[in-house]
């Protein structure tokens, strides 16, 4: 049985598998950001990644019920309230359809996810299922996608602004929202992994389960793309 | 395929069910209101329980995950936070351990649930499976034993007082906080069941769900008392 990494060098294998994988070099983000997008690719996004953001509560939930502590449990569930907020008209779903109206769909297109693609409804469930039989450690190792959330979202939101001016830029607020909540999220997902995958086996685990999730923020993106070339 | 019962019917029958079933008419809560048991009895029941309490915000995050309506979720996620607390010295779980040094248990002996029976912890993990499994119109039924709580705990404040001056009465603060939000969160729980339980086959397995939920409470005192014998 070899040995576990040490912290730093399980950090690093952690950000580089999964910064090797994450989306943002997938041709429909290089394409977003290069303004190559016409408003029907952002429509195909918003519509097909709300079912993504829907699926967020329901994987936290599932993160909350494998902790035995009521410290992380404490910690996590802000992640439930950020996305369903405090009435229907604040937190991070409905500052999606708001995104969505900025684009041209209505409310009841996302709510009926009439425009979700079967490939992009199949990944998301396997979020999900990944989540369900994941170990408390692999399950937050899955959501540190969120370490490169940040550059991401910022790159994101100038592009939108400069390329598509006709999406009103107070609607870029989950974006903006979600830059300083990523870091911060991320750096207490990582705090967590570190300190729960103390073997060799475990850390292995948490990087499959990181590159798992990266695959599947991938394949969503490929699906995008099948149903409307770029 | 039969009809369902209506909303009237459908509530008595769970009333009834659920309520002929509750353990408040178990031996050992008998013998409790009326004075009969030892400090060790009480301290059994105490260290035991708090195995079920730790189980709540698992069983009510597994519910959280069932959900795909933010309205739900954002009713129901106070039921972790009444438990977990903003710190470790507040919320249900910090009550219930001051509840047990009150009756001579130190914080370690009911975190490390050294005194837990092995028949308590299988009631309470199938408590949880229960809710692993179910759909979440049973996963709520299974709740509404909070029905029957709020006249078993005045019951139990009043017991205690009378019967065991050594327990300070300010440890009883859980059971008094519980009195009022049994009672609200057992009426948001039946708002629930009954409008998602609209087929005979569904009312019929949330009955089910609420019957063994009853099995799962009177189990646990079945089995402190053949540990402890009245």
């Amino acid at each position: 049985m070899s040995e576990p990494l040490s912290k730093e060098a399980f950090v690093a294998r952690l950000r580089e598998e999964g910064g090797r994988r994450y989306h943002d070099a997938h041709p429909f983000h290089r394409a977003m950001h290069a303004g190559g997008l016409s408003r029907v690719h952002l429509q195909a996004w918003v519509a097909n990644r709300y079912y993504y953001q829907t699926r967020i509560p329901i994987k936290d939930a599932l993160i909350l019920a494998k902790s035995e502590n009521p410290a992380f449990r404490r910690a996590w569930i802000h992640r439930l309230t950020d996305h369903d907020g405090k009435t229907d008209e604040d937190g991070g779903l409905a500052l999606w359809r708001r995104l969505g109206r900025a684009v041209g769909l209505r409310d009841a297109d996302l709510a009926s996810h009439r425009y979700l693609l079967r490939g992009v409804r199949f990944a998301c469930d396997a979020y999900v299922s990944l989540i369900e039989r994941a170990s408390l450690a692999e399950a937050v190792a899955s959501s540190l996608t969120e370490l490169f959330a940040p550059d991401l979202l910022t790159q994101r939101i100038q592009a939108w602004q400069r390329h598509y001016p006709f999406v009103d830029g107070a609607a870029l607020a989950y974006f903006k929202s979600r830059v300083p909540r990523a870091a911060s999220d991320a750096a207490e997902a990582l705090e967590l992994v570190v300190g729960e995958a103390r073997s060799a086996e475990m850390q292995e685990r948490c990087v499959a389960a990181l590159v798992r999730k990266t695959e599947i923020l991938w394949h969503l993106l490929d699906c995008i793309v099948a149903a409307h070339p770029l």
